[in-house]
């Protein structure tokens, strides 16, 4: 059933494009979604913790419950990433933020405060998330998938 | 708008459930997907890497390209999750793994390699990911968030 005449098997999918994306389009790309993931140390793990987030000019806000994991962000190299995937067509992208950690407490300017929780947000996870973390980016990257051979725009048989 | 008689803004959503997933229910989600993310320190960050994956067994399977990723995960503590999130319903479910990485070379035992190249395991994303790795599972765990208020089964204006 393969197109190539090699006979080995393919390693991976025959014509898909790897595009990098500009800073601008992995900025655009997180205010998109509602739910990322948080990379941070904690028990002895680089765990990743799928959250609700919001963004407030480049800056990541989280809310988070009390306990080990908030710790572990205080002041940490963290990592957050936000995706979208195709299984259909094996495609998407993803951006990845290298980051700093802070909660916000009432220690911190007004203004802060006050920007950190106009924004919104909510969480969907029942329970306490009543700190307020900011992830302040370092650095941000992020690539596409283009799927080498698109299927139909429209194919019938698939509503059927 | 809201149902509630109270004049503060809901915290999270109203009524939303948080199910711990069991052990059996987390494997078998987890051969579910395609696209897991690998937590790996590497670069002074907790990063977060999608990437393709197959299931041995109980094992993840991998394909990475060579460099500093794939030594950051060799005989490492790593996190490696994966999730499925329906922003309509606000809810979703998500899998984490704490666990061991290893790359598996010629020096393994040959039943190792057969089975581990035996899972097909192909990359969605082009370029070289001549490199096998087994992510073994020492502790797995998962939720669920069940929405609160469940949207009609058929919402006609939804097609409109």
């Amino acid at each position: 059933m393969t197109a190539s005449p090699s006979t080995t098997p393919s390693d991976h999918e025959r014509g898909a494009e790897l595009q990098v994306l500009t800073t601008d389009e992995c900025y655009r790309l997180l205010a998109t979604r509602q739910i990322g993931r948080l990379g941070v140390n904690a028990e002895h793990y680089p765990l990743i913790i799928p959250l609700n987030y919001a963004v407030d000019r480049d800056v990541i806000v989280m809310r988070m419950a009390p306990g080990t994991k908030l710790s572990a962000v205080q002041h940490a190299n963290v990592a957050f990433e936000v995706d979208e995937i195709d299984q259909r067509t094996r495609s998407g992208w993803s951006v990845l933020v290298r980051g700093l950690a802070e909660e916000i407490t009432p220690a911190h300017r007004e203004e802060l405060v006050t920007r950190t929780e106009g924004t919104g947000l909510t969480t969907w996870a029942p329970g306490e998330h009543g700190h307020w973390v900011r992830l302040i980016p370092q650095a941000i990257s992020g690539r596409r998938i283009i799927p080498g051979q698109l299927p139909p725009a429209f194919e019938a048989s698939a509503y059927l």
